[in-house]
């Protein structure tokens, strides 16, 4: 047997005491499948003596996580602090600037700083992984990056956020109102600190920024996402949507068109019968489309302490057989700067107003829908709410331009209360 | 750019010309994520000259495979002929023997001679592998090699003949007997040569073979499958099952117990709701479950030109980028004889069978199921087909052993006609 792997580990959170765990615990299934022992020989965190129900006792401590990733007698450093810049950012510099692998679950920091670290990497001829950062324990970067390598992808599209995701589908099972279930998931601590990148979708639309750059071979670029989250969904919204044989879910869509990659995280509508229909939960979904694979769906735990370890595991034994692949599927040099494009289909649409309860109100807002080229497939007024009536339209196929413009020339009628709720419906 | 990776393909059917298809529309794409251009250098096949739709004029022809493996100057052998022996192992050993990779779609050779290829390929230091043969385009062996290489698998199960899930779908869909279903699938050209291989679920047995040894690190032993098809499934069954919101699928099985490996692949109901349940078609589905992962279900075409050659070149671009690998995920001399297990789990069964239309018939094959120790859940009987009455029982929780001896002991009573259909119901 060769000589071990040895990691260097930084954050002893969930996904950290998780890894501990499995190397503790399956050190001689892990030795057999990747042909030589895996090794913790250093740890750092910012608390050396929380209990964490595992004994790091044999490993030694830093207080510095860049000094761990300095210590010469290791081989990976493994990234668990999070944050797109400061220590997280450090320490992977420092790592990869010493030789050393790095194994990492921080999405922020590649959705950011993606390119520049890609090239660091290269430049320094170590692997810099991170099947966790994107849908925990579904490995969707393996199976872009390798399994899939002989499609041109054409599409990807997935709920890559599983606390928006329970959030939804609470909502619809409990017919609770939006704020009822997110205090829930306050409580429950399926929330971030800072709760607005899960509900916010930037959490999601930073996966989709490194799922993006892997299918399409393009720089990783955050701020080209089209992004919505989920705080203006109403109960109202999620029983439309049922009685339209519809669920409504936090969707990543990602395509290149003649025009561009179109990217958009935002609030859609889909069949309550297709697989992302019938995601209930925390549960994440990544549907991959190629033009010779045609489609395949992966499904797993977006999150939790024993998937994300299983994912950060995974690219540890990939180190330690040796296998060695470019940040983004190809070298960075390669990476095209992305032309973002507006999404150019069309496609119906899902809109929520309130008007003013006054004779004339519908038909105005009608109207400016008419005049914008957008045709309606159904609409229903709600019964009243105080002085707003709520509208519910299903538009006809259309762009998001028309919808956009449509939109404008409804809010000035002077009917419209407040900012209407819109929402594609993606029905393939 | 480095040295390019030459390939020869011994077999242009479907599969074969997919290939070529991908290597001549992506070359650069290939090229770009590989590190090095991906070339064929040579083919065999039956007939030179039928129109594949595909110009394989630039590659040289071989008319004996076991030429085109012997090649100085080939790296990859691509196996697509099939066939458990015969040319297709005369093949894959002159190629390894040769110091070449192979990648093969061929899983009836691996099933049954996996452990004396294996051993070979590790003798030669050449790769073999295979994702194409399980599951067609769905990447499920790099997931459990790879991805979920740091789990304890805990149990895999899954549909992995298209043709029977298409044939099962279909009968339910237009209520048509099983009879009609299979003759409209031999006609769409849906079933191999030997339908056995498919109804008699045969394919899919290879290909839980496979999933077993890379899941449970044990050598592929084919005859260990408790193995039943879908021949004799009427369309009462169907119609039965939804009754019970029930669909009936050829389901594999494979988990470890404290006595051995268990390991199936018989029809079997599983709730119409879950996954599982709502996979139509000729859609292949794999459902993993280990210690740290929990669940992972990837879901994708199980055959076809396009998906089966996007898992060959997958295998062709990881030994492009010098990934290599056990055969089964660990080195062949490791993986341990299996101890097969008779199912020993709890759970509920479904029978029916046809009785003589006698006065007590119905008491005496209930009295024998109680002697047997199983007790009814549900039963009911159907309107008479001329002498024989229908009988559909659903029992409560037990195990195979006793729904063996239950059926056994029905038999010695004399009013069943013919052979019970009993499946398991899968329910989690």
């Amino acid at each position: 047997m060769t000589s071990p792997l040895r990691l260097g580990i930084a954050g002893l959170g969930t996904v950290g005491t998780g890894l501990v765990r499995i190397v503790q615990s399956h050190g001689d299934l892990l030795a057999q499948r990747a042909g030589r022992p895996i090794e913790i020989v250093a740890v750092s965190a910012r608390s050396r003596t929380r209990n964490r129900g595992v004994d790091i006792s044999d490993y030694d401590w830093e207080d510095d996580p860049v000094a761990l990733a300095r210590r010469t007698d290791i081989d990976v450093v493994v990234e668990l602090m999070g944050g797109e810049n400061g220590p997280a950012k450090a320490l992977t510099e420092a790592a990869m600037a010493a030789g050393k692998h790095v194994v990492t679950a921080n999405k922020a920091m590649l959705a950011i700083h993606g390119q520049e670290l890609a090239e660091a990497a290269e430049a320094h001829g170590v692997a810099l992984r991170f099947e966790a950062a994107v849908a925990g324990g579904i490995p969707v970067i393996k199976t872009l990056t390798e399994g899939l390598a002989g499609n041109r992808i054409t599409r990807v599209k997935g709920v890559m956020n599983g606390t928006c995701n329970y959030i939804l589908t609470r909502m619809e099972d409990a017919a609770l109102p939006y704020e009822t279930v997110f205090e829930e998931a306050n409580q429950l601590g399926y929330l971030e600190a800072d709760p607005t990148l899960d509900v916010g979708g930037i959490d999601a639309a930073h996966k989709l920024t490194l799922i993006s750059a892997i299918a399409f071979g393009v720089r990783p670029d955050f701020d080209a996402i089209a992004l919505e989250g989920i705080e203006r969904i109403s109960i109202e919204d999620i029983r439309a949507a049922a009685d339209l044989g519809l669920r409504i879910k936090l969707l990543g869509v990602a395509q290149m068109t003649g025009r561009g990659l179109e990217q958009s995280m935002t609030p859609c509508l889909v069949p309550a019968e297709s697989p992302l229909g019938q995601l209930k939960g925390g549960t994440n979904m990544v549907v991959i489309e190629g033009d010779s694979i045609e489609q395949v769906i992966l499904r797993g735990p977006g999150a939790g302490e024993g998937p994300t370890a299983s994912a950060v595991m995974g690219d540890v034994m990939d180190i330690a057989r040796g296998f060695r692949l470019s940040v983004f599927g190809q070298p960075a040099s390669t990476l095209e700067a992305p032309i973002s494009a507006k999404a150019m289909g069309s496609k119906p649409w899902y809109m929520r107003m309130g008007l003013l309860d006054k004779p004339g109100a519908l038909a105005k807002v009608a109207e400016a829908l008419g005049s914008a080229g957008v045709s309606i497939n159904r609409m229903r007024q709600y019964g009243h709410q105080d002085t707003r009536a709520p509208v519910l339209i299903i538009t006809h196929k259309t762009t998001r331009d028309a919808i956009d413009h449509a939109i404008a020339l409804a809010l000035k009628t002077g009917v419209v209360i407040g900012e209407p709720v819109v929402m594609a419906i993606e029905e393939d």
